[in-house]
């Protein structure tokens, strides 16, 4: 049976060799919910970057520039880390170049994988099926916040372990830790999360339409892939 | 109100400042346990290393040797990794150096910590009592397996939480994951680890004993606690 890990902070990866598995990467708040969002409303592509400035150079080169810092949308860019900012219709066929505090640092840190892909609620239906046909073991990457783990982001490598139980095997006991988390949690993720960290410090931002929407499951079946260090959209 | 925070892996020890917090080390499996069970028993202190030459040198100033690697007792030292072993009359007024795969390299990762006590279920009320007591913030340092976390040692962790919750607030997410998850393995924590990987690994070395007895909580009043290095009792 394959199987599937969990790397609960991408501070972890060095413990983790990925080069003949399917990394699948998680910012639940907000990065991967925005990128799931974004492919799933006909924007192109999304080119991630770990850095600020790169990020910043590619408006020179015809790219919507994207992204936060801190929970906060840089300025000068043009699009921040809202999913309802990836919705506009004037986006369509658009590439974006995206950078945010957690969730392209876990990407950069995978980069060594098989292949990654984009998880979040929105699309975890999607990623369980692909994951489950396809033939690679698996490693779920927690973006956490900072290095430090988070619950977000464990409870959806926790959604995946439950999904795929028939079908792929817990390799170690981070992924049962997150499993028995969801458990607790999947009746009511918003109200488990409640006093979570990164909940209290978006709760600040007043940013709730966007807590609520990034805990929604099954909303799109697009799958961001990445391609050349492009993230693309794959529908299966 | 003071806080409790929780590092997962001694591998994120650098996301930690610990100079003015209380640092509990756990390592269920069994470094703690045995520690714990040792200075109850009348053993005047125990040395801990991180490195396995360092410890073996010990015995030619008339310590005991004692530790594993793997799961295993080293080759040529006195006494293993089982709390039994530490039960011995003839080990009273006895020092020992001692050794293990994760326990003693979590607590030389804590050394900048304002001081350092050891934990176990074994002597987990007398842990909760103190650190209430203290005036110091806490952090609970779970050894884990080689990086990796474990979820015996965040179980650990979560009972502290809980214990505290009260009297010391959590001040991140991972705090509140390990409470969460000894909420819902509290009545029976034996049945909850069976699938746990150190637990499938020390069935293998058919150590079924040691697993419930370092699982029963409140057996001593003893808190081994770090002094100019060198684990020695507190009694409250």
């Amino acid at each position: 049976m394959k199987t599937i890990d969990v790397c609960l902070s991408p501070d972890l990866m060095h413990l983790y060799k990925v080069h003949d598995r399917t990394v699948v990467v998680v910012d639940i708040f907000r990065a991967t919910s925005c990128m799931t969002t974004a492919l799933a409303h006909g924007i192109e592509s999304i080119t991630p970057f770990a850095s600020l400035d790169d990020c910043r150079a590619m408006k020179a080169k015809g790219y919507f520039t994207a992204g936060e810092r801190d929970g906060k949308k840089v300025d000068g860019f043009d699009l921040g880390n809202s999913p309802f900012e990836y919705m506009a219709e004037s986006l369509k066929g658009a590439k974006i170049a995206f950078t945010t505090t957690n969730g392209t640092q876990a990407i950069a840190k995978s980069a060594d994988a098989k292949e990654i892909i984009i998880g979040s609620f929105l699309n975890l239906s999607a990623v369980a099926k692909y994951l489950r046909n396809g033939d690679n073991n698996v490693l779920v990457v927690c973006a956490g916040w900072k290095g430090k783990v988070n619950l977000e982001d464990t409870l959806f490598a926790g959604a995946l372990v439950e999904l795929l139980k028939d079908h792929i095997e817990p390799d170690c006991d981070a992924p049962l830790a997150a499993q028995h988390l969801y458990n607790q949690a999947k009746n009511d993720l918003e109200g488990f999360l409640k006093n979570a960290s990164h909940v209290k410090r978006l709760a600040k931002l007043h940013v709730f339409k966007d807590i609520s929407f990034c805990l929604t499951p099954d909303q799109f079946n697009v799958i961001p892939v990445l391609k050349e260090n492009v993230l693309v959209p794959y529908v299966g």
